[in-house]
Formats: C-alpha cells, sequence, structure tokens
C-alpha cells in the first residue's frame, strides 16, 4: 500500500477538505552577525568549509556541494532533508560541535517531526542554522542522487533521476491591494526555491485543477514537473508519492513494472497476453492484418491501447494505488510492436526497404494516445529504435545491459521470430536482426507450442540407454520422479526442442549433419508420416493421450533457425574483426530458459566460456524500467541508438559460406575449445556406436 | 476561396492520389571557380558585396542580410523568392548587368514558373547561381518580412511573423541498404535547409500522418512548424495555404478573424452571440451562475467551446475552405470570458482580493480545449491579463494601438459593464478597471436595450423647439427623412441614450445635477410612474405601439455611470501626474457608436481636442488579429501585461469628492476648455430659458 506519509493530505481534486494550518516556517533573523563565519564538515564526504553565521545547514550543503535530499525546498515539511549532527570534541578536524551551535527546534520542524515520528538527534537541515562549528552526518537516506542495485550479467547501480519529480510549494495567501494569480505566483515560488525550475509551462488538465489545489491546499500545494520544464500536476498540500509504469510490450506478452519514482522500488508487476495475439501469433502476421485488413492498423492499435489501460489498473490495484497516480511511463517494443502502439502503418517495416516511422524517442501525452487510465498530465516516453527490425525493446537491452560501456566484447542476442544481434564493446557495437523464423520459439515443430504450462523445457537423454527424460513447465521435478499420469506433457517448447536436439546429436541418434543415424534400433526411434522420429514422451505421460515426438524435420528446422541466428552473429563478428566473444548475454524471456551448454552444443551461439554466457530474462524491460527511473538514460539511449552501426545482412557471398557451415552440429567450420570435454564425449560416444553397428 | 496554388497537391491525408513526379532540383556543380567573386546588389535595400562565384541569388541575399521569402528553402518549388535582374551598365555602382551573368534557368524553375505564369526578365533565385556581377531588385511580393497597414487611430504596420509557419521539404526516396526513418530524415532535411529548424519535436498526430504523407507526395511534404519548436502538422506535396483564427470573445458577443498567416489578410469576418448570455447577461451573474449551479462553470465553458467551434466552421466555409485548415489561434476576451473559456472558476475574479488563476499568457493546444473543428495540430494562444478585471481583450487593444510606444499620454477606454481605463505612454503606463455598471450598454434604461436592428443610437434635440429626431440601427436616414410607420424603433441603446441626455442637456430640458428643468411645458415632457420624462419617440414611430421615452431615472442612472468611469480616469491621471490628455481612444463595439462630443458633452471622458477623441471599433480583436500574425508580439504582449501598473481604485477620501463632481454635466470641478462653444451655447440657451421662465 502506497499513500502519502502526510495523513493530512487530501486525496485529490475529487475531495474538498481543506488542509489544517501548519506552523508557519520557522525564520530565523535578528540575531546573527553575518560577518562571523564558522567551520562545518559533512560527513560521509568530508566536505569542509567556512560558512557564515545564520545560513542553514541545508544552504551551507548546497555551498560545499554536498547534495541532500528536498522535495520542499527548504519549507521545512517534506522531512527529506535532516542529518545528524555529531556531539563532541573533534580534534582532527580542529573542531567542537554541539547541537547548541544551531538554532532550536523551530515550531514547525516540531510539528512535522512529531507526525513522522522522527527520532532524537537528527535536525531538519532547512531550519538548523549555524551558530558555532559543527561536524554533520547526512544519513543515506537523505542523501540526494540516491540509487537502486539491479541484479544483471553484473550487478549495476541505478541512479534515481525520474522524468518527473514532485516539488512542494506555499505561496502567500493573496490579500487585496496585491496584484498576484495563482499560477503566476507558484511558478515564482518554484523559480525562487528551485534553480533548475525557470521558463515552466502549465499542462492545461494541471492548471485547470491549480484553483482547487491552492485552496484545498491552504495555499501549499505539490507541483510534479516533467522534465524541468512543465508542471503536469498539482495536488493540494503535501504528496511524495510519485509512481511510473514501465512497459516491455512483447509480440506475445506485455510486462508492466509499477515503480516508485523516488526510490526506484518496483511497486507491482503484472504481464498480460498481448491481445493482438488473437488477429496473428507473430510479427509477420500482425503485419500482414494490418495490409489486409480494412481498419486493420486501428484494430491492433486499439486492443493494445486498451490493454494498457488495464494493464495500468491491475498494476496499480496491486499496489493498492489508483491507476491515475501514475505520471509518467516509459515504453519499450520491438518495431512492429512499437510502430502498432504509436498507431503508425508496419507496413514499410515489412517490406523493402524496411522503412520505420522514426527511429529517434518519441514522447507523446498518454491522453493523446488514448491512456486515459494513466493520470491526464502523464507523457509517455518510447525509447528509440536502432533500425528496421532492431527495435526500442533491443535499446532496453542496451540500456539495461551496456555494452557500449564495456572493455570486453559482447554479444547479446535476443531469440524471438527475428533474432536481434548486438556486438561490440565501447569502441564500436554493431547490430543486426537474423531472420531465424519462429522455430526457436516452438512453432514450425512437430509438437511444438508455447512456453506455457505443460510445454516440455528440459530434456535430458541417456547417452547408453537412449531413454529420455524431461521437465515440463510448471512442475520442479524430472518426468523420472514422478508417475507419468502427473505430467501432462502437452509438447516442447522452444529452449525444450533445442535441448532435445543436443541430447538426441550426444547420444548419436543424430549425427553432425543432422542425419538421423540410420543403424539405431530402440522402441523410441519410430517412423512418423514417413519420417524417422524419436518418442520423447509417451502416450501416458502427455495429456494428448498420445506419444510427444521429435522428428528429423524438427531437427532441420531448427538446424536452419540456428545457422540463420549463428551467421549473423559471425557476419558481425567479421565486421567488427574479432574472433571471439568475451560474454554472451541471452535476453528475451525465451534467453532465460535456454541452457547455454546446449544451446552451444547445437551451435546456435559461438564459442566462448559457459561462465560467461548469462541469461538476463527481460532485459528489455529492465530497461525501460531504467529509462523510467532515470531521465538522463533516455538521452544515452538515443545517442546510443544513433551510434550503434547497423548492419543489414549481406545475401551472398560470405553468408551462404558460412550458412552452409553453420547447419552442422555444432560447426562444420568453427572450432569450439569452450566445449572441448563435451565434444569429445559426443565423438567417443558416436564412434563406438559406429563400431557396434559395424560389429553387428 | 482559398486553395493551393499547386493545382497538382492533395487535399490531405484522405486523399490516396500520389503527385505527378517533377524534374528534379537544378543542381550546378563542376563548372564554377569559387576563388572567383563577383558582386551583386540587391535593390531596394541597396546592400551589396562580392560574392563566391556559383552560389545562388538566395545564398547571395542571405550572406548580405536580406530578407527573401521563402517555403521551399531552396528547393526551387515555392516560387516566393523570385527576384528581378536589371540589364544593362550601371556606372554608378561599377558594375555591367545581364541575365548571362546567372546560370541559365533549370529544368524545374522552367516546370514551376509555367504552371504558376511568371513573366520573363524574373528569375528563382534559389536557381540562378552568380556567374558574374549583377544587379538584383527583390520585388515586394518576394521580400522577407512583409507588413499590411492596420487603420485605426493611427495607421500602423503589422509584420508578418506568424506563429505557425510551413516549410516544404523533399527526401530521396528511401532504398535498402540505407538505414533511415521518415521521420528522421525529415527532420534533417529540415535542419539542413533552414536554420532557424533545429531541435524540433513532432506533435502526435502529425508524425501519425507522416508515413502516408511522404509517400503521396512523392517524398515532397509540407509541414506546418509551430513556434519554429514543434511540427504540427505533415501534408503531402507543397502546400502553401496557412490559415489562423483570432478571436474576441465579448461577454456580449464573440467576434472571428480567419486570417491568412502568410499575407495577413482577413478571409472572412463571422461574429455570433456569446451563447453564454442565455446563462445571464452580464459578467456578475454569469460568475454567480458559476457560483450557484452545480455544474454551471461546465455548461457555460462548454456551450462557448461549442460555439467558438461552430464560429470557426462558419468563418471557414465563407472563405471557401475546411475549418481543419485553421493551424493557429489566438484568443483574448475580458478576464471573466478568459477563465471560462479555459474552464478557470470566475468566482475568485468576483470576489475580493480578486485573484485570476493566471496572468500570463497561455498556450494550449486546441484539442485540449475541445476545439475539434481546427485542426488537430492548432495551438490557442490567449493573450495575458493585466489584473483582476482588465483582462485579455484589453492587451488586445494595447497591442493595436501601442500607448506604451507613444510620447503623448493616451487614455483609452473600454467601455462595458466594466469600464477599462488605461492612460499613460511609452514612459509609465496605469491601468485599472472602474464598475460603471451595464447602464452605459443600454441595461438599467427604461427603454433600453442592446445595440441591434431597432435601437434608437443617434438623437437630436431642438434646442428651439424641443422637439427630437433621430435614427435607428439599421436605417441611414434621421426619424424626419422617413414616414414614421418605417421607423419602427425598438428602444434606445447605449450611444443612444448618451446623445439623448447630451441632447436634452444641451436643450435645458435638464439642468448641471441631472434636474428636470420644472419651468418647461411641452406636448413631449410628460409623466410616467410618478417621474418626469421626455418624449423621444411617438407612439406612431415605434414597433412598440407605444412611445418610447427618456425618464429622469435614465439620466440618474447615466450619472452614476458616467461618474464612475470619469473618476477612475481623474483617479489615474492624479497617479501618472497629468492634468491633461494628449489623445482619448474608444475602445470597443460601443465606443464606436459613441459621439466624442457628446460624450465629452456629459462628462463620460475628461476634456481633449475632439479632433484626438477616436473610435477604433473592436481593437481587441485587432489585437487578436496582431497577436496571432506576428509571434513576436505576443511576447511584447506578456512583457508590456507585467509592465503596466494596476491601480485599485481608492473608495475613500479623493474618490468620493472626485465622483461627487463627476455626476454633474460636465463636471462640477473640471473644466473642459475644448468643448466652449458647446458649453457657451448650452449656458446662453438655460439662462434665456430660465429668463423666460421668469418672463411666464
Amino acid at each position: 500500500m502506497v499513500s502519502s506519509e502526510d495523513p493530512s493530505s487530501t486525496s485529490g481534486p475529487g475531495a474538498p477538505r481543506r488542509h489544517p494550518r501548519i506552523p508557519p516556517v520557522n525564520v530565523h533573523d535578528g540575531a546573527f552577525d553575518p560577518a562571523r563565519e564558522h567551520t562545518v564538515i559533512f560527513q560521509p564526504s568530508g566536505r569542509r568549509g567556512t560558512i557564515p553565521e545564520g545560513a542553514t545547514l541545508l544552504e551551507a550543503a548546497r555551498r560545499l556541494g554536498v547534495g541532500i535530499e528536498s522535495i520542499c525546498g527548504g519549507r521545512q515539511t517534506c522531512s527529506k532533508c535532516y542529518v545528524r549532527i555529531e556531539a563532541g570534541s573533534f580534534g582532527r578536524y580542529g573542531i567542537e560541535s554541539t547541537e547548541a551551535h544551531l538554532t532550536p527546534i523551530g515550531e514547525r520542524e516540531l510539528y512535522y517531526r512529531e507526525k513522522r515520528g522522527l527520532p532524537e538527534g537528527i535536525r531538519y537541515s532547512c531550519d538548523a542554522c549555524v551558530l558555532g562549528d559543527v561536524l554533520v552526518t547526512v544519513p543515506e537516506e537523505s542523501q540526494a542522487h540516491k540509487q537502486i542495485i539491479r541484479k544483471s550479467a553484473t550487478e549495476r547501480a541505478i541512479e534515481i533521476n525520474p522524468g518527473v519529480r514532485k516539488y512542494y510549494v506555499e505561496i502567500p495567501e493573496p490579500h487585496l491591494g496585491q496584484s498576484s494569480a495563482d499560477a503566476d505566483s507558484v511558478m515564482a515560488e518554484l523559480a525562487a526555491r528551485f534553480p533548475e525550475l525557470h521558463d515552466l509551462t502549465f499542462d492545461y488538465p494541471a492548471l485547470r485543477d491549480l484553483q482547487f489545489a491552492l485552496r484545498a491546499g491552504n495555499w501549499g500545494i505539490t507541483v510534479s514537473v516533467w522534465n524541468e520544464r512543465e508542471i503536469v500536476r498539482v495536488e493540494p498540500g503535501y504528496r511524495e508519492v510519485a509512481v511510473g509504469l514501465a512497459v516491455d510490450i512483447g509480440t506475445t506478452s506485455v510486462a508492466a513494472y509499477l515503480c516508485d519514482l523516488r526510490t526506484g522500488r518496483v511497486l507491482a508487476t503484472e504481464a498480460m497476453m498481448n491481445p493482438q495475439v488473437s488477429y496473428g501469433d507473430d510479427i509477420m502476421s500482425r503485419i500482414s492484418y494490418t495490409m489486409e485488413e480494412d481498419g486493420g492498423l486501428d484494430r491492433l492499435h486499439t486492443v493494445i491501447i486498451a490493454g494498457l489501460n488495464d494493464l495500468a489498473a491491475r498494476a496499480a490495484a496491486r499496489a493498492g494505488i489508483e491507476a491515475s497516480e501514475i505520471i509518467d511511463a516509459v515504453f519499450v517494443g520491438n518495431s512492429t510492436m512499437h510502430h502498432i502502439l504509436l498507431g503508425f502503418h508496419p507496413r514499410y517495416l515489412g517490406l523493402a526497404p524496411f522503412v520505420p516511422a522514426v527511429f529517434s524517442p518519441v514522447d507523446f501525452r498518454a491522453r493523446d494516445l488514448g491512456l486515459h487510465a494513466l493520470n491526464p498530465g502523464a507523457w509517455v516516453h518510447v525509447l528509440p529504435l536502432e533500425a528496421g527490425f532492431v527495435g526500442a525493446d533491443n535499446m532496453g537491452v542496451v540500456l539495461a545491459e551496456e555494452p557500449h560501456e564495456q572493455d570486453e566484447i559482447v554479444l547479446i542476442i535476443d531469440v524471438g521470430t527475428n533474432g536481434e544481434i548486438l556486438l561490440g564493446n565501447r569502441e564500436r557495437l554493431l547490430c543486426a536482426s537474423s531472420p531465424t523464423g519462429p522455430a526457436l520459439e516452438g512453432a514450425q515443430i512437430l509438437f511444438g507450442m508455447r512456453a506455457a504450462p505443460g510445454a516440455i523445457e528440459r530434456v535430458r537423454v541417456d547417452p547408453a540407454t537412449l531413454e529420455a527424460r524431461f521437465k515440463v513447465i510448471g512442475e520442479d521435478r524430472w518426468s523420472d520422479e514422478l508417475p507419468p499420469e502427473q505430467l501432462g506433457a502437452r509438447g516442447i517448447c522452444g529452449s525444450g526442442i533445442i535441448e532435445a536436439i543436443a541430447e538426441l546429436w550426444k547420444a548419436g541418434i543424430v549425427d553432425d549433419s543432422g542425419r538421423w543415424t540410420s543403424s539405431l534400433v530402440h522402441p523410441r526411434l519410430i517412423e512418423h508420416d514417413g519420417l524417422p522420429a524419436y518418442v520423447l514422451a509417451w502416450p501416458g505421460q502427455t495429456a494428448l493421450g498420445d506419444a510427444i515426438l521429435v522428428s528429423i524435420a524438427d531437427v532441420r528446422a531448427i538446424q536452419l533457425a540456428k545457422a540463420a541466428l549463428y551467421t549473423g552473429v559471425r557476419i558481425l563478428m567479421g565486421y567488427r574483426g574479432v574472433a571471439a566473444v568475451g560474454r554472451i548475454i541471452l535476453a528475451g524471456a525465451f534467453g532465460s530458459y535456454i541452457d547455454p551448454e546446449r544451446a552451444m552444443t547445437i551451435g546456435l551461439i559461438p564459442d566462448c566460456d559457459l561462465g560467461q554466457v548469462y541469461a538476463v530474462g527481460n532485459a528489455a524491460g529492465d530497461g525501460a524500467r531504467i529509462a523510467l527511473l532515470n531521465k538522463a538514460r533516455r538521452v544515452e539511449a538515443a545517442r546510443v541508438a544513433r551510434w550503434v552501426e547497423h548492419i543489414t545482412m549481406p545475401l551472398e557471398g560470405d553468408f551462404q559460406e558460412i550458412f552452409m557451415n553453420a547447419l552442422a552440429f555444432p560447426n562444420a567450420a568453427d572450432p569450439f575449445p569452450h566445449l572441448e570435454p563435451i565434444l569429445a564425449e559426443a565423438a567417443r560416444r558416436r564412434s563406438t556406436r559406429e563400431r557396434s553397428a559395424v560389429t553387428a
């Protein structure tokens, strides 16, 4: 449950209750001699300097370049700027520090520290004025520019610097004979208290709310400022809750992260099936729908917008807030999802010369897009595209994984219908898309299915007995640890088919070129529709009433897909002039489930230290979250997106040769030194089998 | 009828017809020696300089600071930049000029000059490259920063510098292997061709139209750019029509001016009754309505928005265009109309301490205000308020009359329910509002009515016979030039009642203090409801079947109103330290009908040379039009609005004394030297009459 920490605040323009009058701001005047100066030292930074008598500790911190959090700009209200006063003699600094070296706690500080239950020994740095030398510790929670840690391939800190910030201001109650207007007074007060807030404009709905908010808030309001440029919301009284939404719009599923914009905390995660799925399973079928159906684009656009409104409402409900609290949003998605979201026609993405409507990031008002569940003042930032088919989701991965900040050569693969590949480091980063087709997602596979409950996702084939065991999604135990009737397997998902083929090859059932080893005789080796197949699950282990098979056609499909992806990778390596990569990052929901060793075994990914192959889950969504929490990262994304070089796959010459070699397991041309023990074992197994076949 | 001058242009995104391919831009290369320089002289400015060989005349003009119009930025398309080449030997300049000193006419110039029927002897300055010395005349129509002349108290030039400008751009048709996106290519081309267009953003609906427009326009589009900041519209091909709407929202009537943003020409003028009239006649009753009726503000807001949509559509229809061509708008109105238009509550305007929601000018999107008749990309600029009751309409008057640019002391009076007064010059300008009440608009007058057909607007009373003649609105002849049954008088409007009372006083029927001269006996002098009255129109002259009277109660009402206004003026003169004014400007529709001599005779306005009293009609509307046509004047209005000093009328001391004296005709304390002959004649008449009364 997120709520204002100030119980006196009203809940919005709907609530006409007035705020109680709070004690006035403590103004210390008269008694100071500004000619006198005192030493002030801030810990943990150790910054020190002499400060004229009468300055507040907050002013002292600003002068000495110490960042202290403040929402109210020194109005003794927000309680964010508190510091601890160290008492004692600090010989090493040559000072004696004591609370008596500061002006006493004012009425207003007293009011709010009681309200918020703050302990002894701390002071509001905006109330306490310097009367003598002091040693001050700024606790972590009062430090400006907080960071949160994101777990990833490597742990990384996200600095909190959101696109929308709240500021509390009070203006004097107007009186006769004074020439003032609500908006102009608020602007003047904001500019005076917060140097970054000049030349602001008011968004229309915010200005329309202002009269009410000022009076309901007893002339104290909280304004939400977008990009230090525009006031997008006003609320009566002091309100510190600021919430944003990061969304990764995938072709199949949409994942939303509701985040606290002050702390970076994820308040709720919510996912849904992309409602466009009923108009086409994959990107190409969606594009076709917009081209062939009258009003098709509008329909796809409308259903995703409605879906996002619903998703936002569900995420908000889960966090115990109203969706109208969402005041900023960042969206990512592949190029097609990006286009349909924004109402751009994806036909030109799908036809040569593959021209997107826009590469650059865009900022649009949520209400202009029809996202009416969000606050009327909310903006939506959509990350840039890199190239026709290297989308904003890939930019999200870049923001999350920062290949452009690395020394080592990083390979990022986002496997989907279209394989998106990034390769390089801080010196040069290349991207490409490779038409892998849908096989790696389980489509065009005899028993292929989505990664959903009942899908076989893990496969082991015993090389000696040729028996199989497997795991289905939704069940932690292997098939041989459960009674068959509890397995209920329904098909094979993308990671399952990769494992199955790697295991069939390791067991010598399939040879290097993908041919069936015809000499083997085994109950699991059968014929299906005239083609050899392997029984992965017996009828009793499935929910189908029939066996689940891996056929030689499946092997072909995976060979073609993995060869296409691998060829893209090799071509980028060629352009980049590197013979090996230092790290492989498998992005996307699918990437999380791929077993790195088996993916390398079939030659889906190039050779690399297996300890340096990471699945990073929904890195695109993480990137959206990073951009939501830090507006500087949006600027960075725009810069990197233009800097990344997009390589168009050549369709002749090198490509053909690399592709032909890549059809083999793991590869007919490239060595895989990091797989050496596995390859040796498989080779030994196969030659034994060949010998026994000869013997038989 | 306004239409694109390019008949090949389509009419918008609804029309999928492709543009015909036009000849390519003439690129002159190779043959030039840029080390050679030639003299180029531009008339009429006389600017001259040496220009490297091969530069276009347009480039030469830019280098020499000569402003030449161009919409297409040198794409040899818009035909705005043509110049005349003077042929011959110009000894005084030491040059020989000939068409041969320029590259010949290219195919594209040829194509467009034929299409547009341009004569011999002129050249597109963007096609003609310098090969030798030339003397060039820039005709007035090709000069940038055109001006239009506005007739006013003094004629003034309005420089054309609109908030929205159109630019034509062409991008190369995308081809495989090139990394481009529609929007990014357009942005890059705009920035390259028009130095003022960098860091542009796209408004959402414009970006949504871009894909279609580029393809329908064969990769040539016209973009409308707002404030050199945002692309608000895209259209296929070359389109130069740009239309804006200036509106003065009065309490009673709303006047709209549809203007060509390139030429400043008024394409249509359209007016309507303010639909809020059915919720209250005057400002105070509208404010009461919003305070007393549930949803009252929303209702008033909704009806004015609906009315404005309708008005825009009607103005557009009159000009033969679609209202969706309207791409910019400027609105003015008094503070209450301003607030209701924007959905701000006017209650705080009507209650002490009279605090508006905002003083500053505001820019909102028409669509956010619900003005859906306009183009989706249109912005609305609303001029600033000066003070609680000195509104944006008054700022319009200031823009039109420029008192802040004058040496002499100017008095501007905008008479309405609230008299708005401006006094001063370039050194110091004061403003005030004076609660004149509605009498001067014909309300609270026995036979008072609006200035509508049938209203008596002119009155003459023969001092000798005490007989009256009059004119009604809609009829040019006086009542004694027509048969009575054709007069159809229905009542007396504001200007009529002022004239009637001035004439009654001059004829000695009413004395200096407003009392009836009881000694007079005349068929027109009757009693009505126990009070003396004068028969202005006999029953046979009216459409009422009854006489139209001026009663002593009407005299009282006008005395109170004119005294309030005059007192406001005298108090401002006192603050400003001036004893007389150099010019009086009567603004507002009402002001146009007031007879300056009679207004001065009753002491509505202070003494002034009658030749320096001007009625300027709807100056507020003119100001809106000026702000529409010149965005720099919007900035100026914002500056002046904050610089003007608002004087709150004191309610005691001086005020009471000035007010008491101002009740008399023309005034009990102030001399009116410029009315001397009239005053002398009236005095003579009255003394004669008094003598004859004594004699009788």
